[in-house]
């Protein structure tokens, strides 16, 4: 009689630019029972929540917690906060998110401004100065690690700048925030975001993100709060959006507990989980990590004869872009490692696709059983799919660097 | 050194009008691995919720997913994906949500028109037909279940008005869904929202929601494919909100994949699961478990000598609202049943702020020990608090009605 069966989920080794592997903690917590969004014990959940998340973003900011919605709701719930139809935005795109913070700059009603560059390539401070300086922008936009290049732009040079000129600097850290070294605060980032899904391995579906006291400046300007709460707030400046108006929710994140929405019970269970266990390792710890089993892997691969796509200087530690060798058809490697492996890495957007594949490497999934899976899998599937490779040199290179020996 | 311990969550009772407790094998299946959004299984289980979404709904409509937010994320996204700037639009309030559909589409752009009654009353079909005579909307706009007072509006002749004089239904089944009768497609209802911490009984943070034919026609001619995934895309009537653009979102949950977010991949895993299990059960079944747990916790309530707020006419299956005695703080009663007895009920909005309790009998909620267990605690608590009551004369009503002796 009934079509569907309790799930089953199969076990995988994720080495995507996202979703991440979750910490099999936060998993765990993830069946504790439900809070209702009152309840005290809710309530110092929450809390404790603002405090971790200044933590990982390393700021002094008061305003720092979660957007429930993917990493995009919390670029447009700051996007679509901060910027008013007719004000000037300047986004230096470098790959497909930069994109995204484009089109939802447009979406809420900015003049964009808008320079491209080859996808593989970061932007040199003197080039961004340039545009800014002929722009002059009330906002600037930018993604830090791109994960459709594997690139990182700089920002700690762009910040100063635009802090000096009175410019907002607002920065997508969805694939870099505890991977590598951001500092919000020391680098003059007037808003950030991240997503749970990659570095923090929480599940998707929030976006932790903070700002400062020049963001809430504009916020407190354009406060609305709904007519079922308050019947007679107007506001012309007002925010297009309900569900992402940061005014509004910062004050549901605040004493007042403005009931704006109910709060996803069970993913802060496991955001304040993800948090603390990143704050017991340490960031500094975390991120020596992540730098180490992103070395592995790069000596890996090229161990095997293969090449990574893109400058050394720029690279984005997270993500890991590999050329396909040539007469080698991506997708059947990708098809293969999953089939046979339970391994996935990802394929590419646009200009790149076909010519890539892009290998994340995350929180708990940037581990070292987990690069060397990787490594075996592709060397395995691509020898099985006729492609010539150096047997057997590449699982030696990962260890080679880990035990030190290069 | 660490300042924060692994989370501790407390069981509690809640009897909210949600959240409402989460089926334990709902919080179980949550601790599964993550798999990648393009994983085969992954796919599969998208697919599968889109099937259990349409039998909860009871609908024939291609068009049925969750918005990855909260369930006001999901009535914005049909609000703010079918109202254009001007439309005009109907909106009958009856409680708070109402305001907030309201809200809502005038964030949207659209010429709004409202009448409002007094909380604790719906609407007779005469006077709606009235005044869509009147106001000759493109959108009429409704809440089904009023959890702010306690009262369900009947839909059926409205839903057929409607249709015959082809102006859109969009209904807010937040509350009612899977806890008593909802019918969209015989009741002729265009759009439909739930939430998942209600009747569905599955954590905070997702929105199913479904639509026909007649609102695709309006996604297509308003659709913009984002500028990440395809450069030259451009309409003028595009939605404000990327995030939640429904004509984006449903690519996603089409064969075309299109990559507009990352699933929230252990929320659906709950989702799909509490899915199968009112499916399991049978919608029938479970709408009279609602009923019936909801005639004990009414017989309960008088049998103490406590009044319920409003008509029985048009009460609310899954909420019930009960007069604070005179003389009784209604917070201190609250907070000694959290405290003492870990069971939570919840206060009233606006008018009815202090006047009035609002207990919810909903989804896995809704059950013998929970009824039996509120009822003991509000006895409790009130006698403890110096109230005159009808001293164990709740629970023995309760269990007449479980052994069908009233």
């Amino acid at each position: 009689m009934y079509m569907y069966k309790e799930l089953v989920i199969p076990q995988r080794t994720i080495m995507t630019p996202g979703p991440a592997e979750a910490e099999p903690r936060v998993l765990r917590i993830m069946g504790a029972p439900i809070l209702g969004q009152y309840d005290p014990n809710f309530l110092q959940i929450m809390d404790e929540t603002m405090e971790l998340t200044r933590y990982i973003f390393q700021t002094e900011n008061h305003q720092a917690f979660p957007v429930d919605g993917t990493a995009r709701a919390g670029i447009e719930a700051v996007i679509s906060s901060i910027i008013e139809p007719n004000d000037k935005v300047y986004i230096p795109i470098f790959g497909r998110f930069g994109h995204l913070m484009t089109e939802l700059s447009r979406r809420a009603g900015g003049d964009v401004y808008t320079t491209e560059i080859e996808w593989g390539k970061t932007y040199e401070f003197e080039d961004l100065k340039n545009e800014i300086i002929k722009v002059n922008p009330k906002v600037v936009a930018v993604v830090h690690g791109e994960t459709s290049t594997g690139r990182m732009q700089s920002l700690e040079e762009l910040g100063k700048f635009c802090r000096e000129n009175d410019i907002l600097l607002v920065v997508d850290a969805v694939a870099t925030l505890t991977g590598t070294e951001f500092k919000t605060d020391d680098w003059n980032i007037d808003a950030v975001i991240t997503g749970t899904q990659k570095c923090l391995s929480v599940p998707t579906g929030m976006a932790p993100l903070t700002y400062n006291e020049r963001v809430e400046k504009i916020l407190s300007e354009r406060k609305k709060i709904e007519q079922g709460l308050q019947i007679d707030s107007y506001n012309d400046r007002m925010i297009s959006s309900n569900y992402l108006d940061l005014s509004q929710i910062q004050e549901y994140w605040s004493p007042t507990r403005l009931n704006h929405h109910t709060e996803s019970t069970s993913m802060l269970y496991a955001l304040r989980e993800g948090l603390r266990i990143i704050k017991e390792e340490g960031l500094e710890a975390r991120i020596a990590r992540h730098a180490l089993n992103e070395k592995a892997l790069v000596a890996g691969i090229e161990a095997m004869g293969l090449h990574i796509f893109g400058d050394k200087v720029n690279k984005l530690p997270t993500v890991t872009c590999v050329y396909v060798p040539e007469g080698i058809k991506e997708d059947e490697i990708r098809k293969r490692m999953i089939e046979d492996f339970g391994v996935e890495i990802a394929a590419a957007f646009g200009s790149l696709s076909g010519k890539i594949w892009r290998i994340g490497s995350m929180g708990y999934s940037s581990r070292k059983e987990n690069i060397l899976k990787v490594l075996s899998a592709l060397e395995t599937s691509l020898i099985r799919n006729g492609a010539i490779v150096n047997r057997g040199e590449a699982l030696q290179a990962a260890l080679d660097v880990y035990e030190e020996k290069r």
